[in-house]
Formats: structure tokens, sequence, C-alpha cells
């Protein structure tokens, strides 16, 4: 048997660690191993390597150290900003916007916080696009509204929300407010991170959350930007870490690689280009050679790298196994999700209806992701595609 | 200047990886990266490794898989076995006992749940020697009470706890209470597992949490066993990993470093009867050779890993220094607690009074720990001790 080359597009999942942030990593397990806590020098050189890598993502998000806080991921650090800053809160019900098409790592946490009664939430529609209306988030805003959650780009359908503008809403209404009760804007930048401006100061946000295996870092750890002065309370108990907002000894090794991954994003433009160009060569050709498809999300305002389909007619499980049986790896939905038979949640929300939401298959190239990478799905798909119609009862 | 070889006798605050341990992680960084949670090849690869680590971790503790939860660490696992008993109690002010001398992962979690109104708590306190009476717990146990939450062995002084007396207290307590309540038991195992019973069924505990990296595994990874059948609920919100239990993407290869810690642990038994001369050895000759010097801890049940003492008339922090200039790492008292200027909350509960608790030093020794390291800490340490006592003002 001859072994085919696997393809990987699969990447809004989560990607491999680049070779280069493994290297940075790897003295971090048994040759710099101390406790950052530990005064001394085991500890101290641990702390040294905490305190660098803390520097590198303040660099890059244009903030203070003192600003980052990291967590064991992405999901951890939504956590901590919607409880942090629900129970940081002096409001006596505080009202939460977020929107529908959010992560289930902020929605669930949202979703939990106005079940058990301690919040007011609202769950802001999106249009065919998956994109929030500012004018709708503004109506909906209330003098005991603290914080707005709304994503940076969406993880299903790639759609980039209108953060800035967003930002310029929520200091607008601060000035309003004055002393009063201040308003927090939080993102869920996980997707967004690697490919979208990541100065926190010109997107005006007071959290940030992101995670490390998205963009080539390891698993298992993740930060969130608290801008200084958010009031914010920590969501485990412990120790002192983390500026003591996440108690825990620090995962050092993981710290390092995330640093070591967010250094390489600037580095990573031109490949995000690429990306880009293979991204719509995906679309058109697909569009162009399979019937009956509509391509989800925003035509322009879409990250580089995410194109899903809904195919009529089809499921999209079934797609996924026969891509797999192709030596291809793509994702239906959300990964998170998978295995759930309701439509994606956010695909109800753009208003595709679940029989065609059904029928989704989500590429998501990364930097790794080739032309001959792409030739191979635009060749092995149609096919696939024409089969599961044939012997479909849906179709 | 000669290089000499620096001593590390902090296994306590934390233990370099195994190089055994990390060459089972190292695949998992970009090699096998897939996601568990997708359909593809990649994801079934990354969620057989899953799989076969919560099976190893199992098959240590005696329990099935589906009783292991993977966290970020021993300060989550803490977190989540008390508060998630606790809110997912029915008990309308449910009451919550643990000790004094508790990690403060445990103790700023009940102090934090009494705080906020959601809890009553006890704090039972300890005998000279650290260790808790069950006769005591016995007593403080009231119809309200839905969680025990002892340690298994002390990271500061080493003494063992009596967990499975406790355990049959608890169970007999269950009896008693029928179709009502039931009363959990829960133990930090973080500084015990290493070395002690981890038989869940010998001990009796509903929840044991434990860390990877005071075991020779990688930091930022943790497990908490929940017994089958414990209403326990999330901490975190966000997707179904970790059997609904604890959302996040899961690190894999952390997971995988883990289990392979713990597969080590069975066959270090000797080792830790040679960690366990060592440690008699350096207390014997520090005891006869420093005079005005307590030892900390039960003099018997306590962690074959573990010396502390208090000298007389000095700063723990100052011996610390003069012995970091000699290459020999130790701590003073727990490391997350390191720079506070109160005396440690352990030793205060052992009625070691303020002046000389700050005198205190904390030897924890590891399976790399050789004759050499003792004896060179023998040598160094009691010309240290006598200059500082000239100096001192306090002696």
């Amino acid at each position: 048997m001859i072994e085919t080359k696997k393809i990987y597009l699969d990447c809004a999942a989560t990607t491999p660690v680049d070779p280069e942030v493994f290297e940075a990593m790897e003295p971090y397990f048994n040759k710099i191993y101390g406790n950052p806590s530990s005064i001394h020098s085991f500890g101290r050189e641990a702390r040294s390597a905490l305190d660098k890598a803390r520097q590198e993502a303040a660099s890059f998000f244009n903030c203070e150290s003192e600003e980052i806080i990291f967590t064991s991921g992405g999901t951890e650090a939504d956590n901590l900003a919607i409880m942090g800053c629900v129970f940081g809160s002096k409001a006596e019900k505080p009202h939460v916007i977020t929107s529908k098409i959010e992560h289930h790592a902020v929605l669930s946490t949202v979703e939990h916080l106005e079940r058990k009664g301690v919040i007011e939430a609202s769950f802001l529609g999106v249009d065919e696009f998956g994109e929030v209306s500012v004018k709708d988030l503004e109506k909906a805003i209330k003098p005991n509204t603290v914080l707005i959650s709304v994503m940076y780009a969406n993880n299903e359908i790639g759609t980039i929300q209108p953060i800035k503008e967003i930002g310029r809403l929520v200091r607008e209404i601060n000035k309003q407010r004055g002393e009063k009760q201040r308003l927090y804007f939080h993102t869920d930048a996980v997707q967004g991170v690697g490919y979208l401006e990541a100065d926190i100061k010109a997107l005006g946000v007071d959290l940030l959350s992101m995670s490390g295996h998205k963009i080539y870092g390891p698993k298992g750890i993740g930060l969130l930007f608290i801008k200084s002065g958010t009031e914010i309370v920590p969501i485990l108990h412990g120790g002192g870490q983390e500026l003591k907002k996440r108690p825990g000894t620090e995962n050092v090794a993981g710290i390092v690689g995330l640093a070591a991954a967010i250094n390489k994003i600037k580095s990573q433009k031109s490949k995000a280009r690429m990306t880009e160009d293979l991204r719509d060569y995906l679309i058109g050709e697909i569009l162009a050679k399979i019937p009956d498809t509509i391509l989800t999300g925003h035509p322009k305002k879409r990250l580089p790298n995410i194109a899903s389909f809904c195919f009529k007619g089809v499921e999209g499980e079934s797609i996924l196994i026969n891509l797999d049986l192709a030596g291809i790896a793509a994702s239906s939905g959300s990964a998170c999700t998978s295995g759930a038979l309701e439509p994606s949640h956010v695909l109800s929300a753009c208003g595709i209806e679940p029989r065609l939401a059904h029928g989704n298959i989500r590429f998501s190239l990364g930097k790794f992701t080739t032309k001959e990478d792409i030739d191979r799905v635009i060749e092995v798909l149609p096919p696939i595609i024409e089969k599961l119609r044939r012997i479909s009862s849906i179709h």
C-alpha cells in the first residue's frame, strides 16, 4: 500500500507546535525546572523566563507586563474574564451582553450565570454573514450592563467582528457614565490573534483572551489581557501567583512556548497572505465545481484561513469520514461540539436552515498548508459530495 | 572560578521532568498534535493517547477511567473538588470541614466560600506534630456537612494524616445518613501520592487531587479522582471535554507526561527507601551538629523526603540565601507563600511560636538526591547558622 501524505486542514481546531517554539520550551522541562516562587537560583531562573515571556506577550499586545495573566488556555481565560468581571462588579444584578455565535467557553459561562440568577444576559443575533450589529449592541446596553463579550473572529465561519467600533462605543458609554459602574469590553481572540491586529489600544478592549495551541504553541496554555484598573476577581483560589489573579505553580515551559509562538506571529504576516490566497483558490474552485453549495460567513470580513461550506443534501459527518479516508482532515462546525446532533449554533444564528447546516464542512488552513494540499481537496471533494448525494435520501 | 555542582533539595516545590517522562511527551507537541475532539485520524490518535493516559492513571489509583478528570494542576483540582461539591450540593448552607494546615489551594477556596456566605466552615487544629485528630473531626460533623477536605501529607512539615481512619468514619456517617445528603471526603494528595498508598478504595476517599510537577511530571497538569456517583458540578464552563466536568482542549502532551510520571511511581519504591535513609541521616546530623534546633512535623508519620527544621535566633530567608550562595536550593515554608512576612500557617498551627517559625528551613529530597548532596548540607549548614546567630540581634 502506498502511504499518501496526510493533509491537515483543521488548524482552527488545533495546530502543531512550531519546531522553533518547541526548541524554546525544551530546556524548561528538566534543565531549568525551578518553581518561579522559590527564591533560590533554580527558582530565579524560572522566574526570569516567566518575566521575559510576560514582557514578550505584553509587547505584542502593546500593553504592560502586569496586564498579562497566564491561564491554562482559552477556556479558562474566557471564564476568568466573564466570571471575574461579574463577581468583581458592585452592580446588584449585573447585565452581560454577548453574541449568539460565541465559542462555548463564553456562551456556556454566560448561560450558567444567567441560569443561576447571578446576571441578566442578552444574546445578540447576527446577520446572515455572522456579523454582530453595533447598533443592536448599543440598544442592548442598560445602566447595569457591566460587560460586553464579543469574539474577535468566529471559529466556525471565520467572520471578523467590528471590535474597534465596539471599543469606541464602550469608551463613549464610559465617558457618559463617569464615576459610576464601568462597562468592560472582552473579546475572545483565540482565533483572531494569529492573523489580525493585536494592539489592544487600537482595539479598545479591556479584556482579551487567547490560547497557545491555535497559534503553533502548546496546548494547555493561554492568557488573558486585563487592562490595568479593571475590577476583576480571581475564579480559582490558592497561592498568589500571576499577580494574585490566577493561582497554581506556573506552567513555565508552556508559558515560554506561548511567548515563543506569539513572537513568531509578526514574522508570519507574509505567510498569512499566502494562506489567504490558498483559501480564495479553494473557495473559488469548490463553489465552481460543486453545485448547491454555499460559503458560510462574511464574503470579505473573514479570517484568512477559514473556508466553511454547506453542501445541500449531505451529512457533514459523512463528508468528514470520506475526506479522512482520503487522508484529508477537516471539521464540521467546532471540534468542541463534534458528536452533537443539533446543528451548529453559529450556523443557526446565521439563519442557515438545519438541513443545510448539517452538511457543513470547515477547512481551516495554516502556515504549513501548500497549494498541493488544496489541489488534492479540489480533486477529492467533488466526487465525494456527488457519491453521497447519490445515496442520500434527503437530496 | 570552579563551578561546584548545584544541589537541589526543594522537590516539594517542584521536580524536574524525568527524562523518560519527557520522552513519552515529546511526540505530542508536533507529531501527534490533533485535537482529541476531532473525528479525523489526527484527532483519533490524540484521543487514543488521552484514553490510554486516563486508563493508566485509573489503574494506579485502582479506580475506573471515568473517575479521572485531568485539570491544569493541583490547585485547579482542589478548587474543582471543593467548589464543585459545594455548588453541587442541595444543602441550603453546606458545611465544609478542613484543617488549618492545608495548602492554600484548599484553605483559600474554603475561606473564600465562607466569606461569601456560601458555606459554613470549620478549620480543624492539629497537634504539635501537625496531625489532625479524627475525634475532633468526628465532633465537627453536622447534619449539613457535605465535605471534609484533609490533605494526605503536608507540604511544609511532611506529616501524614490519618486518611484511612477518616475514610472509615465518613463511610460510617454515610451509612447513618442513608438516602440523605451524602458526606464527601476529599484529600489533596499532591505531596503524598508519590510516596504513599494510592489505592483509593483502601483510602476510602471520594475525591483526590494530585499534580504532575511534584512527581517528575510536567507543570501545568494535574488530576482529580472523582468517585462515581459524587454530586459535583464543573467550575469552568465551555465544551464537553473531560466527561463534561472540565472544559477546554485537553493538554495532551501534559496528560501523557502525567500518566508517564504516575507509571514510574511504582518502580521507584526502592528509591523512596533510599530517600528515607538520606532524610534520616540529614535529620540526625543536623540535630546533632546545630544546637537550639527543632525538627518540625511528626517523628514517625512523615513523608520520606521532607526534613524541616526551625533554627532558633535566625531568619529562614537569610539561611536560604546563604545556602543558595553555597549552591544548595532549599525552601522556607511553602514556595507559594515565600515573600510573605507572616510565619507559615502550618508552623503556627503546630504551636511553634512566630520567632522560632521564622527560622524555618525545609529540605525536600528527591530521587536524584545523593549522599554527597546531604554530606554537603551537613558540611555547609552548621557554619551558616553559627555565623547568622553571631550577627543576629534576636539570638
